[in-house]
């Protein structure tokens, strides 16, 4: 019988939002006359912008006639796209990313879980606590240890740097669960550490368009060394309003190296190139074509007005929050806001709580680590009066505590 | 550093199509006047039928307005193309799959690679030759262990069944690059011998559309006991024109399961399931929508129409070939010819002579295993006129030699 992978006996039962989904749906069966409001999935509402729906109309046109149409485009994106990323979030901020290590994709999700495919399973990995969930599942599938990086609100949920020399270190800022930033000193620590211990970074940006601070970086390439040792993930998921879409793009510098186990280097660019190669086919020239349109003066004023409109969402949570005296954070330059459970309460207690009584679901804190207890995650892209609506069920509920 | 897959150090130094595309590329900046043909790559040329083409549309008019949005779609894919999937390619069929063994992917490439992400290194490969290279490549990066399944002519290139018990075995029919099809009594064998050995086959079905002759089985689970030990990939890029749209997906049923090393046993459906979960974040709804088009009675009528158009530039390949006085096969229920070069020359010296004398573009069939040493493949997925313009260009070649 074909052996499975000794990891997938030491998943957790389930995926955080799955979890959340088999609440949800049992007390929608239970009271379907409740309108419930989801503020816990981290799902964009708002349409896509009127240049991408042309672009993609445009392109949908070509597929339809023998002269204009595309078959298999290059696995690692179009060209033309690539050149646009380079452009519009590199060049422009005055930051060097070659155009061959940008590579294409359906999305930040699938790039980082595959990019696992070229690390053995000897690596030791840190990952942040609260954290997306899937960076933790995608190692143990794979049987590699973890050791967790405590991310607390007295530092800013920026990260404690380790003592031990971990081989891979994940980060990400804006931050999800926690919607906090990261100064540029913090990330220059996090890059020196990388350097002296020969560490690689997974920067997870997906959320970098939210950044409004000047102050913040844009990107981990903003800091000198940081060439030599991360690779970005960026989405235009929430960017643009894709994740229906499907299109991302990561960035492997040429500079990267790893070891292999007999002795010798390889580069992480020429692998990932071959990796993608091998399991990939390139994201949809539809989509492709959309993410184009992002880079037009037209895409970037509508995406712009989008992400003002869902900070404006966060700014009304945060206060909600702060008013029905909870200690509330993030959402500033970021869709989340983060907040502990009134009187500490367990966090899957008041999801149930909050449920059950304002018919508003929330994110548990613990689904996203130990550090995630008696906490929650509230996200800004609900529609306005939606969120208004469910920060006053929100409010009154906890009032009624 | 991070240390990298053993595995990866192991690979051929370059993919066949990367190595075909870099002759292609020097030939054309030596002769730029030359206007070469590509019979090699099999991508299509046919664009969309008119129904998909209006459902993808459809798609984006949703995605440009707040109440038909659609964001983040099922993991595995939406209902109501799982349902479409059952119903059109199975039920009509008499043969039995549940919608939730139905995963719907961004393509049957994707899917046959991701799907060793469940496999423990230890499991031994069955993998045939020749065959389609990243069969080989994904799993030599992984660090498995491969026995080849030599396909013969004088077999009908239907595959030696091996006296050992592998762990795992990948079928393909209709066959890339052979063109070959199979029996249902062969097939009947191979599961017979899994099912004998408890191995796992990986059914490769992407060019199931292709098949005319009303005796050769369309789908694996035609066979008893196939529920049981196999799991097939089907793709929507060959069957109608979606290799840049990106579609396809994978059937996964509930009786498959694969034991782990510490003991116990786990459902692959449910693994899959799980793997997904963490590493995709479904299908662009674009393209799902397309998809769902291809289901409709206009939708069938018109792909295969275009699959009719393709076999008939494959009868014209192989009538050509014959002409040459060259020994071809496959293409009467598949997009593929497979012939054997002039007098047995080395394949690869014969693609250069075709490349540089007749302006055509091959792919040499040791590029696809050693059993494909000394012949090549032609594709029939060009349009009606450039196949005959091809095919003239080869025979005067061949006549020529």
């Amino acid at each position: 019988m074909v052996q499975i992978k000794e990891g997938f006996g030491r998943l957790e039962h389930r995926y955080l939002f799955q979890e959340v989904g088999r609440r949800v749906a049992a007390f929608h069966e239970a009271s379907p006359e409740t309108d419930i409001i989801r503020m816990g999935i981290g799902d964009v509402t708002l349409p896509v912008v009127p240049p991408v729906a042309r672009a993609m109309h445009e392109a949908v046109d070509d597929l339809a006639v023998q002269e204009r149409f595309h078959g298999y485009g290059p696995e690692h994106g179009y060209e033309w796209l690539r050149e646009a990323v380079v452009r519009g979030d590199y060049a422009s901020r005055g930051i060097r990313v070659d155009t061959d290590e940008v590579f294409i994709s359906d999305g930040a999700k699938s790039d980082l879980g595959n990019i696992l495919d070229l690390f053995s399973a000897e690596n030791i990995i840190g990952i942040p606590d609260p954290v997306y969930p899937v960076y933790v599942d995608t190692n143990v599938m794979d049987g590699r240890r973890i050791r967790y990086i405590p991310c607390r609100e007295a530092d800013a949920f920026m990260g404690e740097i380790p003592e031990e020399g971990l081989d891979v270190i994940y980060l990400c800022y804006p931050n999800n669960p926690t919607g906090a930033v990261i100064t540029r000193d913090r990330l220059k620590a996090w890059v020196d550490y990388a350097l002296r211990h020969g560490s690689l970074i997974l920067y997870d940006s997906a959320y970098e368009a939210f950044i409004q601070d000047p102050d913040i970086p844009h990107s981990i390439y903003e800091i000198e060394g940081a060439r030599d040792c991360a690779i970005e993930f960026r989405s235009f998921s929430k960017t643009a309003g894709f994740t229906g879409v499907r299109c991302g793009y990561t960035v492997v510098p040429k500079g990267i190296q790893g070891r292999i186990p007999g002795g010798g280097q390889l580069g992480l660019n020429a692998l990932w190139e071959r990796r993608q190669g091998c399991k990939f086919n390139g994201a949809s020239y539809i989509s492709q074509r959309g993410a184009l349109a992002v880079y037009t003066p037209e895409g970037q004023a509508g995406i712009r007005e989008n992400i003002l409109y869902y900070l404006g969402n966060a700014a009304i949570i945060r206060d909600a929050l702060v008013r029905a005296g909870l200690h509330a954070s993030g959402g500033r330059n970021a869709p989340y806001v983060w907040a502990r459970t009134p009187d500490g309460i367990d966090d899957w207690v008041f999801f149930d709580l909050l449920l059950h009584r304002a018919g508003v679901v929330v994110t548990p804190g613990s689904g996203f680590g130990a550090e995630g207890r008696a906490c929650f995650r509230l996200t800004a892209f609900m529609d306005r009066a939606r969120t208004v609506e469910a920060m006053e069920r929100i409010e009154e509920c906890i009032h009624g505590l």
